[in-house]
């Protein structure tokens, strides 16, 4: 059973432009990990303070893993201080998937 | 079971602003289908030509009958009219989901 991660979290619209390398540099370091299957940024089309979080993966343990990565945590420090808040990520099984 | 939606289209990066009201449309009016629990669009934050979308519905049903609203007709074919490329969408079958 796969894992999609989705969801969204806010930061200050002219904050953007300063974290844009952190998250580039997560998303370059996270494509790298086992299980991971795709993993993604983007901003809302009508909100620019709001980021869609995108992530699939293999399974759990590949998702468990990826929270315990260097980049991950250095994440998680940096955003904050770019004035990340209003997390809201949800965890979906998935047990089926197809080209539609 | 819920169903995810969720993957990419790309159009010219110079045509966005004139999709954007097209898109805003869509979104609006499909928000408010029965059995839709999110729909979104946004642009990947390394590569403004390419767009992320994200949905999740009820139920395949619900889905089904999504692709038959007059909104998702019009909006099929203006899309074609802005350059939309590209399409590489999947969905998901969805068992169980948690905030993490």
């Amino acid at each position: 059973m796969s894992v999609i991660v989705a969801g969204t979290f806010r930061i200050p619209p002219e904050n953007f432009a300063g974290l844009k390398p952190h998250l580039q540099t997560v998303v370059a370091e996270t494509r790298k990990e086992d299980g991971c299957l795709t993993y993604s940024y983007a901003r809302d089309v009508e909100d620019p303070g709001l980021i869609r979080v995108f992530e699939h993966w293999r399974d759990q343990a590949a998702l468990d893993a990826h929270f315990q990565a260097p980049h991950m945590i250095a994440w998680q420090k940096v955003r904050v201080e770019h004035g990340f808040h209003d997390r809201q990520i949800w965890s979906h099984d998935v047990t089926d998937g197809r080209a539609i």
